[in-house]
């Protein structure tokens, strides 16, 4: 059998313009690490499920990705996180919203998937399950990013959020302004057994407030799986994800339809998405271990590596 | 052009015989009065949102149900909420998780969706939200009720948890006591125009703890609408509903495959959700206007009335 990986760390307005030399290195040698880290897993007939947390803790702790270390800041000046996983077998899934000071969401979202007994917990409740299942918390410090600070420094005194990046300040509508990404770090897998599993990780929206969950916890959202059809972890302007539940929309058109992964995504993330203004992207892939990429932003950081030889790390459109 | 309103207030084991005269005339009553004042709305010409908005306001206010003034206690004895909203001409949505202190709930699931420029807003943020549209905190005693107490304190100290009934202990597996409820109310509603809605409201299980989120306020999984397929309300064991995607599955189901909304109803809650011990129902309306409950319990407590002429008020399967 055939295996595949595929992962993003954000979409939005990535164009050679945007980036300096010294970005396109640190993005790349981050997103080869995380494909490297979770695609081992898979080479050696590991699970998918393995992979995809494997891979999406590299990217939680590189600060330059908004999730685990290098999430953005709340209204409060807080980090605030939110993350999932799902399992296309048992259809299985954990989420967590709303998190503060642990240091892998990804790995506590598994952990509600595997022993709470709920798949969604949040804010203050999830910390505690994390306490009692040995989780160990970081200091407010651990998190402490120059850049991400400074974009909130800008923008706390005023209603606006943003997206990951400075100049595009929003007040409940995308902005106008080019400059901008959405932050968000995922995978998706399928192993030798044919296993697909999804997670995603997200810091948010800087200046955010009010709780405010995205697309990312969101299952059938922003993270979804299933065997008899693909996963799916999704990265733009959740709003409209969640309004559009776009994992499991893709996944019905290849189950309810039979369109390809590439038919399905096409038309939920280019036509679909696009007529209500939502701005992002997916990594997807099928039981046939198809993995790929699908954007309607200018650019979306991605890697994916798989079993025919194919590996690819790459940010623009 | 015909009009429906159909509403919910939980599914379960509701059966004759754990229904005193009592009981029936309580829950006759308070169903009746729902539907009325939501239904008057639908009658005078008025839009779906208004009046699937005071049908669960009535339910809200009406402490027999798990929702609102009749919302269960979590293990640290407070009342935390999720409601949700979709208007299903616009996509629009609106959902809190864990709110305190708030009257109506689904009043505030629709601000979110009409004043926040998000769509989902979680624990004391959603409350400081709340606080600046205007709203007021009502004090925990107007939460207060005895049976719902008694029906914490009795399991307190235990890591058990509740659906809405004393006898159904769970631990992250579905209870195999034969009494027990999914508390847990909704509304969906076609109006004139054919512009459909849904709504859902909810207190959750009794001892709930970890800020766990059900289905309710996810949208696609207990509450979506869609002008072009359909509106969903769910009520069940919330964890595998959101595992299902319930809500958004029956709509695809009518999208992509063409399925009545009986057709569709009958695959994912009577087969589907079964097959993964997903029990509870759903209420559904077309926009064509035609209704329908739907459910693999012994019984919801369910009404539905419309231009047609019918009018139901039932509880027993």
């Amino acid at each position: 059998m055939a295996h595949t990986l595929v992962i993003h760390g954000g979409a939005g307005n990535i164009t050679p313009a945007m980036m300096s030399k010294e970005d396109e290195q640190a993005y790349t040698e981050g997103l080869q690490a995380a494909l490297n880290k979770g695609y081992d897993i898979l080479a050696k007939g590991g699970a998918a499920m393995d992979a995809v947390v494997a891979a999406i803790t590299v990217l939680e702790d590189n600060p330059i990705f908004n999730a685990g270390r290098g999430a953005v800041f709340t209204k409060k000046g807080l980090n605030e996180m939110d993350a999932a996983v799902m399992n296309g077998k048992t259809l299985g899934a954990g989420a967590i919203a709303g998190v503060r000071n642990i240091k892998n969401p990804i790995a506590l979202a598994r952990e509600v998937m595997d022993h709470s007994g709920h798949v969604f917990l949040s804010g203050k409740g999830a910390s505690e399950f994390a306490l009692s299942r040995g989780f160990t918390q970081e200091p407010d410090e651990y998190f402490f990013n120059k850049l991400r600070y400074d974009q909130w420094v800008e923008i706390r005194d005023s209603d606006f959020y943003q997206l990951d990046h400075k100049a595009d300040n929003l007040k409940g509508a995308p902005a106008p302004n080019p400059d901008h990404k959405f932050g968000t770090v995922g995978a998706v897998a399928c192993d030798e057994q044919g296993n697909l599993a999804a997670g995603t990780s997200t810091g948010g929206m800087t200046n955010k407030r009010f709780g405010r969950i995205g697309d990312s916890p969101v299952i059938g959202a922003g993270t979804y799986a299933n065997n008899a059809t693909c996963a799916i972890s999704c990265t733009g302007h959740g709003e409209p994800f969640i309004q559009s539940v776009v994992a499991h929309d893709i996944s019905c058109l290849l189950e309810y339809k039979g369109l390809s992964l590439q038919e399905a995504c096409d038309i939920v993330v280019k036509d679909k998405l696009v007529k209500i203004g939502g701005e992002g992207g997916v990594i997807a892939v099928d039981s046939k271990a198809n993995g790929l990429f699908c954007f309607n932003s200018a650019g979306m950081y991605r890697a994916m590596k798989n079993s025919e030889g194919i590996e690819e790390v790459a940010y623009y459109g």
